[in-house]
């Protein structure tokens, strides 16, 4: 349960500093800049309190408000250090998109859902506040470009389900199935991967 | 209620084939167009269950996204044969916007609420899944190009409540206030309508 | 009690004229115009209503249903007068947005919420419906075109709570901080105002 907390809270952090890179990118003003961060940091979580009807998480915790808020500030101040690392805002989102998959998840299971359920869920929570985010910056939505980024959510959703019928401990199946996320989305971008066509070649022309 | 359940598997299908068609149009990969099936099927009861209150359908009851699944398999598969078919895309999404209306107006009665209200929630579970599907797929909503779509949910929505003041039996209101649906929308296609403008010739200017 | 759900209805018959001109702008047809009509007045008020998990107010409630109606009438057949009033879709919207913020303040102290979520609550409820207002109308969301908007809401918002702690009577306490978002937003509109940028010279190029 403390682990949970911890990758939620993490997921929370590179999403928010994925929020602000897009907002800089687009020259957004200090307000803009924090609503992309929010909506980027906490979109997907919020859909899926929704969908689930439980309590929306970070209205009730202010944990997630004063992460964001400071991962904000954070982020504004060291941009042009962290634009130095290249590719960083693709490093953050995917490390996103890893912690809220299983976040998604596991509070799937916890509210009784089937697996099939769940799957969804995870894959809601990491890619939602993406695809906000984008459309509110005027992109196309990550997720909608020919790429492998929510299959690779539903892979490691479906690695934690497989594991978890094995004796593995909880903690290692999130370990394993966290890496399956991270690693299918980086090896998609760095061998530029992407799904088998269902199109022949005249349905193309 | 079992007739009920059946005309909401119908409209699901319906629904989840005209999703198909469209992303197909749009050359989208497996995952694409599986998305865009999911959204244009249960897009508009999800709203209709949030605003409700009530637990979101197809998160509790797995026979959607099972009936989702295999619509998608089967049109990808014969979606040649779909094609002779002119105006099929056309066709199925009329069939789910009849079913949808019908399914929502009888939950917005079973949760208790006024004959207006229960308009508005038969028409927002017919049409905000295309609206959706159409939004993903970079066309401009059906509903507001200038044709006569959610007005032919209203009248439907409507002649229901009409006819529950009579001594008709449900199942006939069904299938009548159904027809009234189907048969205006095909009407408005066929005719090219549209609704009276209220604009006066020099403003048009 | 009753000066809050004055305030509200004000704040419906201002959105819904906003829509209206919005709509009437576009030159959509009469079903397009009813449609931002309410989606002006209750989108905000919906999202706050979800988050918060409490019954939608629109939904039990037919007086603002009424109210969208009529104002909706009014306004299109009152159009000409009214756009004798310049900037008077402006003076609608700032009249909207002040009413709702206090509103969405108000319910979010009622159901509990720490004051920083009642605060975004409050802009929430003034800010979204005007959002999908301007979206569904294919122009740039007026929230993000670079102006004080948000930011008006956020401080009337504050100075309520700041007032919450001193003695002043609270119908006092609304109609200040009301007043500081009115004057705020107009005083930014006249003299175009903005926020101050975070960005160098070198990185605007």
């Amino acid at each position: 349960m403390k682990l949970i907390l911890l990758i939620d809270i993490l997921g929370t952090i590179a999403f928010a500093i994925s929020g602000v890179l897009t907002a800089i990118n687009k020259r957004l003003d200090p307000f803009g800049i924090l609503i992309i961060a929010f909506v980027a940091a906490i979109g997907g979580g919020t859909l899926r309190d929704i969908l689930i009807g439980a309590n929306v998480a970070w209205m009730r915790d202010l944990t997630y408000v004063y992460v964001i808020f400071g991962s904000t500030i954070f982020t504004v101040v060291f941009r042009k250090r962290l634009e130095y690392i290249r590719r960083s805002l693709l490093l953050f989102d995917t490390i996103g998109i890893t912690f809220y998959t299983i976040v998604g998840v596991e509070k799937g299971i916890a509210a009784g859902f089937e697996p099939i359920i769940c799957i969804a869920l995870g894959t809601i929570t990491a890619c939602f506040g993406g695809v906000i985010r984008d459309i509110l910056c005027n992109e196309i939505p990550i997720i909608f470009r020919k790429e492998i980024y929510a299959t690779a959510c539903i892979l490691g959703a479906s690695a934690y389900f497989l594991l978890l019928n094995t004796t593995i401990p909880l903690d290692f199946i999130v370990i394993i199935s966290g890496s399956v996320i991270f690693i299918v989305r980086l090896l998609a971008v760095y061998f530029n991967l992407s799904l088998p066509t269902i199109y022949r070649k005249d349905e193309l022309e």
